[in-house]
């Protein structure tokens, strides 16, 4: 299976950009992963947020193929647990080329990415840094494959 | 305002406990904050999950005074969103001494340390290592400070 996170600017907390690829690192044993960190857009290229997110939108939607099952991290996404979530990736695995996980910028999504989403899901009630999101997900997505593959990694 | 955020076992994980202590730094911009690791129960103290549990129990409420207010982190507790858990540590502070955060083994708790909480709440839906559970409260905490000082940290 391929797996990638998408998001748009950079980890700039060195030691959670550390833990996120200690994760990743891990999640190779089970699967193709990649981490893509979009640039920033640039501050000249908008005036409001919705312009911003609208150009975020073509970047996060460019590598994104018809085939890809695509999972958005939102606060109004749907809630799972770690073994739900687990059996999730299992399932949407079957009948997709690639799953993608996009994590919006400061502002949310644009309709364009909502439009597009096969499912949305979230980690947590509590609003998140961007950079928290993306550990958080790198951790449940090897807490899943562990568990697919009844490894003791993860105990209820 | 005094915060205790208390778990059992050292954060083995380097990145995420620098991670941690960079929120905690931040945190003493609004409060005295002190985050305590008790040491792990030796394995020839006890032979059941049932015993190390008590053994914990002792240890996470040994100085937890009959004026601090309790507060477990327990998959069974309460989630919020960011900003009513800054409402409810805004509300906890008043009429009591400290807050204590208590972070459980990993078999959870002893009955002993339920009986004794004032509170529950939870993080997540998904099971997150205590680690991990250590760094997301330091987060939510220098969150909620920010949410009830009015700082740009925060956006809903």
């Amino acid at each position: 299976m391929a797996i990638r996170i998408v998001s748009i600017g950079k980890t700039n907390d060195d030691f959670l950009a550390r833990s996120i690829e200690t994760y990743l690192k891990r999640i190779k044993k089970y699967a193709i992963v990649s981490w893509v960190e979009l640039p920033d857009v640039k501050k000249k290229l908008f005036n409001t947020p919705e312009e911003l997110k609208r150009l975020e939108a073509d970047l996060l939607l460019k590598d994104v193929r018809p085939t890809s099952f695509l999972i958005g991290l939102d606060e109004k996404g749907k809630q799972f647990t770690s073994r739900e979530f687990a059996n999730k990736m299992d399932h949407w695995a079957v009948s997709n080329s690639d799953l993608v996980f996009v994590i919006g910028g400061a502002f949310g999504f644009d309709q364009k990415v909502y439009n597009r989403m096969n499912t949305m899901i979230s980690l947590s009630k509590m609003t998140l840094s961007h950079q928290m999101v993306r550990l958080l997900l790198a951790e449940q997505v090897y807490r899943g494959y562990s568990i697919l593959n009844g490894e003791p990694y993860h105990n209820d």
